[in-house]
């Protein structure tokens, strides 16, 4: 199943992914809500997607009135793993870390699909990260690998759009991967069903302008999205609705020569196989 | 003004608090709710505390039926400064910083006062760190320091209490200042009227079963609360609820020879002159 949370005609909607279009999850379902998890949750998920099969093409939500919210509205926790990728550790010079590398980002950060990433006032080093996000729907606290995989509502994509020179201000890279507009997350939420176990394998590219700048696979994750799980829940409760950001692989704009910032009027794109695209334009504050 | 939100026998309440005790706020303004920012934005705190200096002393909470919750239920960030008093970077061998060293904490790791700060099963590294605690009240971007006084709620405690191997198993120290319960927070925000402007020149201490382990004056923070809450407002959003923590002075347990950590039992205090002091005893996962 394919979720999304739009603003459609300025109402908050929740709506269904079907290969024709979207649709409105509350004309078959009245007490749906729009928040993707308490829907997933509800036990009536499957009864809404069978009755929205039957519903007729014209009745797809028309898009060109809805714009994009991100799957959750304010995630909890957006925790965020550095160097999951060990051609990505190399290229900024660091060794592979042995246990996860995890900052967090604020809510603040995040960006709707299709929304402006803004380069902020004071830097104009703003560099993407494409990656995969997994997002929590049920706590886990130390659970195993194996467990890890019930504790998943599903997967979206996330980019982890770094200001450079603030994240090298200091030893701690929080700030730089903080700014207001930075954390572009969706478009849909996709239910684990539709994928691997653990989305393992999945072809992951970012392109900016049409050009692709990363390509690899999540099976060159150094820390899995179960073996992640189980790390982190011995550290700390995941709550439903927390986002786990999965590493970014190698291609990023600050390790090339020359290096490569965004400009006014990119466009960048990050995808993973099977979960979709997630497509910003660079805006300024 | 001092407001503290407590749980009083199973129901989540507001409180005054006054030289003859706490005061159920909801006694005197029905329509008070429980959020401490959302009362004080009402208008009606002022009349409410004149309200209740009529009330008899016996309209006082009787505190043995109360338990304290944390002044913001689920602060949005919970944004922390490290290295912020010079002797502090001094002795754990960090230069001082030129730029404020900032990580974040999750709202899954506070821990109102008198709660119990829990060993984790995977390490006996608990170490404390004292620090003043800032409550964002209205939303600030891109403000200056003088501006900033007037985006602040008020004042309370934190103990930034740390798994310090965790800490330090990678270059990033997120993973090690969020293990669940290690952040206590509270007991009362403390309005700015009732202190010096940004809170400075207060004394600031920490002490473990009674000894003093920290002792130094705000004073002496490297960013001052209105230099920081420019700063961090030139990166992103600060929204009501947000909380800074400011940093800890000199004399941390990891730092000390032989070093100290915390163990089941003891009892740590972080005080504050004039804002309070914030509570818990050390027990285990």
């Amino acid at each position: 199943m394919r979720l999304a949370r739009l603003n459609l005609n300025g109402k908050e909607t929740l709506a269904l992914k079907t290969d024709r279009g979207y649709f409105d999850v509350a004309a078959v379902d009245a007490n749906a809500g729009t928040d993707i998890l308490a829907f997933l949750d509800s036990g009536n998920a499957k009864a809404a997607a069978g009755a929205i099969a039957k519903l007729p093409d014209s009745d797809a939500i028309d898009m060109s009135a809805a714009t994009y919210l991100t799957p959750v509205a304010r995630p909890g926790k957006i925790i965020c793993l550095g160097l999951n990728y060990v051609a990505h550790a190399k290229e900024g010079g660091f060794t592979p870390p042995e246990y996860p590398v995890v900052f967090f980002r604020g809510a603040t950060s995040t960006l709707p699909h299709n929304g402006a990433i803004k380069i902020p006032a004071n830097s104009d080093k703003l560099d993407y990260e494409g990656e995969m996000a997994v997002i929590i729907g049920k706590a886990a606290y130390c659970v195993s690998e194996e467990e890890a995989l019930d504790h998943i509502a599903g997967y979206s994509l996330f980019n982890d759009a770094t200001i450079r020179d603030y994240q090298k201000r200091t030893h701690q890279w929080t700030i730089g991967k903080n700014f207001d507009t930075t954390g572009p997350f969706g478009p849909d939420l996709v239910t684990p069903d539709e994928l691997p176990d653990g989305a393992k394998g999945l072809h992951i590219e970012t392109r900016l302008n049409g050009k692709v700048m990363q390509s690899a696979t999540t099976k060159d994750m150094i820390f899995s999205v179960t073996k992640t799980i189980q790390l982190l829940s011995e550290c700390f409760t995941l709550e439903p609705g927390d986002v786990i950001v999965s590493g970014t692989p190698e291609g990023v704009g600050y390790a090339r020569k020359p290096p490569v910032y965004m400009k006014e009027g990119d466009t960048i794109e990050v995808e993973v196989e099977n979960i979709g695209t997630l497509t910003n334009v660079i805006g300024r504050m």
